[in-house]
């Protein structure tokens, strides 16, 4: 059972060459070695996926190419490394990942409970009644924490307090929660979703929230002249697949005023590769934006009811459902540093689903 | 006194062309509004200075305008906005600054007490009887949390053990921390300070950190061709001026074996511009690199020995030592996609100072 290096390194690389042809999306050797770390930390699935950092359209090729070559075993929601899966992981030096997460903050470095008073519970309340996630726009939404730890930390970049300030895409009730706070100037939540615009519009008049209004708009029509040059800040949490991707932060970036402006928004790695990662940071400096802030596995998101319905679903090497938080994704903040030269049109296609796309 | 907000935007337009005119670096209307909000927020120069997150060569410039204009009184240390000031603040609608970070960790998301039990109080004794930093060599330590984040963090990633990691100048003490874990399989540190490299064998003998070994080099000079693609992970705090930033990285880039490999870096808002940020962004796409993870005010600086014989002590408009950390940078960790082209030479001139220089 006891193998050198170069023999587990040559094994490695050929389930590695394997998950390349077999799944046509990037994947590295580090992402390799990411997923066997994970395997060495937990059996869950789904814990699994979250330590993993590696796009579950790959790490599920992956995992069956662990399958075929009997190092891996499946069952009942569970990964169990074999014995000789063992040897390999040992032979390689992989070694298990060591969490350091603050647990005070869930890693975020911000802390909710420095909102005044109050803000926290009364979003608390209005948020058990948010209408439930739906598949067709892609939703999903995060956890009561996430929502209020994004909302501290835009106040403490100052882009909260007396800005105008535009949410694309609210099933995370961002706009309320700034709301509540009292500090903006005027928050405008837009969203494809009717349920949303009326959930939100309601919640303002009942909470006399009257800075607070939300228009149902199509991230793929041309952003209504209204709202061109009008903000200070966008927060938004994209569909991600590229396109999709490009066009909310493209329409993002249309809102703001200018230099000085600031965005927010997310980016996991279940869906995106660190591949997609440098083609959006190029983009961003392309267009004038740079990177102030990423904090990875900000945004932890509640599990949403059509797990089972989601396209990666039957790419899972075993089935159960998760009982714990394994979507995450890191928040991201950019500065225009200049106006970006960019189009209003309207966009067609798919903006939901690419290559690496897991959960349309 | 009551301003009209384009009667407000008018001087403030004005103070910050005399700004621009008067400081050839980088400097926009966001750091204006930033600066004015920390004025709001502390009387404090070195709070202010903390809370600007504006390069200190602009700020204090900007400082001087503003008192020019009677908007801002300097004494002892202290800086107060006059009635004018807070008239013009109001009237643009500044708001003060309303810190969110986390008291557990400092803001940084990871807790370095889940290091192995004895890490932090053996890290803690040995830092103790540390070199004195000097300004030949633009040297500033940071705390011991903040040594101790870096590594726990570096864990958390998979950067540590069973890796090869090199500390490319190690005046913050990172190999030391790295092999006190038992975690990495070798590390080398390496540093232009003699002083620094006793230290460090010195420590690694009488601790028994047989992994741990440190070597005099000067960052100017090509990289020794038996460190070339030798190692996993680098960490480094490097001098600001784009010339030494870039000299030192590339160097780090050098010494990684290749894409999969990860590097650690320090970058500041008193020696850096957002415009200088985005350039080493831009630099680092170029090379292969993709940004995974951007925390800033990670690292806390001990106050130096050398504060008034610094360059930017002639620039404040009032002078007391400061009292509290004040000198901050933001974590970066890049990871390689690829095998970055760069060329191994000597490099010549002045790798310490630029137009945004401060501490040099």
């Amino acid at each position: 059972m006891s193998l050198t290096f170069q023999e587990a390194y040559q094994d490695l690389r050929h389930i590695y060459d394997q998950t390349r042809q077999a799944a046509s999306v990037p994947f590295t050797l580090r992402d390799a070695e990411r997923a066997l770390a994970a395997l060495l930390t937990t059996d869950n699935l789904w814990e699994a996926i979250r330590l993993s950092h590696v796009p579950l359209r790959a790490l599920s090729t992956f995992w069956h190419q662990l399958i075929k070559a009997g190092l891996l075993k499946a069952h009942d929601g569970a990964l169990r490394l074999t014995e000789s899966g063992q040897a390999l992981t040992q032979a390689l030096g992989v070694a298990p990942l060591r969490e350091a997460t603050c647990a005070h903050c869930e890693g975020r470095g911000v802390d909710y409970r420095t909102l005044p008073e109050g803000v926290a519970e009364r979003f608390a309340e209005i948020a058990r009644h948010r209408p439930e996630a739906i598949q067709a726009y892609d939703q999903g939404f995060v956890t009561d924490a996430t929502t209020l730890s994004r909302i501290a930390f835009a106040w403490h970049r100052g882009d909260l307090e007396g800005k105008a300030i535009i949410v694309l895409g609210d099933d995370d009730l961002m706009s309320i929660a700034a709301a509540l706070t009292g500090a903006p100037a005027h928050i405008l939540a837009i969203d494809i979703d009717e349920r949303l615009i009326q959930f939100i519009n309601e919640v303002a008049r009942q909470e006399g929230l009257d800075r607070l209004e939300a228009v149902r708009y199509d991230l793929r029509e041309p952003l209504p002249t209204a709202w061109l040059r009008r903000f200070d800040t966008f927060l938004t949490d994209p569909t991600e697949s590229f396109l999709g991707f490009k066009t909310t932060i493209e329409r993002g970036l249309l809102a703001l005023r200018g230099p000085g402006s600031a965005g927010y928004f997310g980016l996991t790695h279940v869906e995106s590769s660190y591949e997609k990662w440098a083609q959006i940071q190029r983009f961003l400096l392309d267009h004038g934006a740079v990177l102030t802030d990423l904090i990875d596995d900000f945004s932890a998101y509640v599990n949403w009811g059509y797990i089972e319905s989601m396209r990666s679903w039957e790419w899972l090497p075993t089935h159960s459902l998760p009982e714990r938080a394994w979507y995450y994704s890191a928040l991201h903040r950019i500065e225009l540093l200049r106006t970006p030269d960019l189009d209003n049109t309207a966009v067609e296609g798919d903006i939901f689903s690419d290559a690496e796309a897991a959960t349309t």
